[in-house]
């Protein structure tokens, strides 16, 4: 039985993971036969979006605390994933990604990882662990890959220009389909950068989850 | 093309609406073709529990606010919900439901629906229209439906026996499978009451929504 970790970003697609495809990536799991173990980040995120109304909110928020909803409790701090303990690495997406994994909503190109983040990430890459990363979440790819790794966020001409100008090779491709770089084993699909309904990012997550498992 | 109006209770199976759950309900609709509409109470919480630790924590959300992060922004606060806009309804469950959008989680047989809650479930009930109702949303059926309404909880003896003290009659269900009041034509299904993974919850609630477009 496979095992895979799940890195969540917080829980709702402003300011945390996409509910959505967090929840399609552990339902593909389950109906694989996987097993899998959520982690987050135990620090506070960027900031709170009202999805009501788009606006920021004031208050504070813990990634780690967010993310637990989502995972229903089972989660563990992101400091406590070990690449060892597990077959693959799996990263769903939202605004999460791009504003407490990372800065890339706000420096683009010029974005820094966080450095927990970045090492789980690395640690899979390094010892050729397949890992799958959709919608935003391919922005991660060439920070934790060398140069020329292939990775997709949909068809958007100013992402797939940021991601190729950090040193990946960015392939369009369609919402119900995924990118595969063979070499590295890291696969990408657009899910809601492109998605138009939930059955729609449903596909290229079904599509993704089962790839990362056969590799 | 159907239109389902779909109820939440917030955003995190403690105090909200069980996100598994939500996105299945939304998955299995947009697979079929169906188009719905997401709705929740413009009131406050019951109260916020961090899903980490299960505690109680500071501070106040508002219902709407966060079940519009499983709606991604796209809801309306549950008084524009019309019946005559829609063919059927359909509840996902969480403890949002019974803490809420009524006060089950502390009352028990003796709960009272919220207002608004209960003209949504008893609109749909008194024109015939189909009606489904996830895990624990059943405990408002009984409220909604004559006498000897036909819903299931699953097999826990209390929630069974509270739902048989406020009328209705309760049948055991298997996680995978749905229990049908095809006279009321309201329909349920057990859900996380008794799924250990959300492969199974996904069975159930496939199999519900399937039959609820079909009603």
């Amino acid at each position: 039985m496979k095992k895979v970790a799940v890195i969540l970003s917080g829980c709702g697609v402003y300011d945390g993971a996409e509910i959505h495809e967090a929840v399609l990536c552990l339902l593909h799991l389950s109906r694989h036969g996987a097993r899998y173990q959520c982690f987050a980040p135990d620090k506070p995120q960027h900031h709170v979006v009202n999805h009501l109304t788009g606006e920021t909110q004031a208050g504070s928020r813990n990634v780690l605390e967010e993310a637990a909803r989502i995972a229903r409790g089972q989660i563990k701090p992101l400091s406590e994933l070990k690449a060892d303990d597990f077959d693959a690495l799996l990263l769903p997406g939202g605004f999460g990604v791009a504003k407490n994994l990372c800065d890339f909503a706000f420096k683009g190109a010029e974005a820094r990882v966080d450095p927990q983040v970045l090492a789980a990430c690395k640690a899979f890459a390094t010892t050729r662990k397949p890992a799958g990363y959709c919608c935003i979440a391919p922005v991660l790819i060439p920070h934790a890959y060398p140069a020329g790794v292939k990775g997709t966020i949909g068809t958007d001409p100013g992402t797939a220009g940021a991601f190729s100008a950090m040193g990946g090779e960015h392939i369009g491709c369609a919402v119900t389909d995924v990118v595969e770089d063979s070499h590295y084993k890291v696969i990408s699909t657009p899910a809601y950068m492109l998605a138009e309904n939930i059955a729609e990012a449903d596909t290229g997550i079904g599509k993704l989850v089962k790839r990362l498992l056969e590799m």
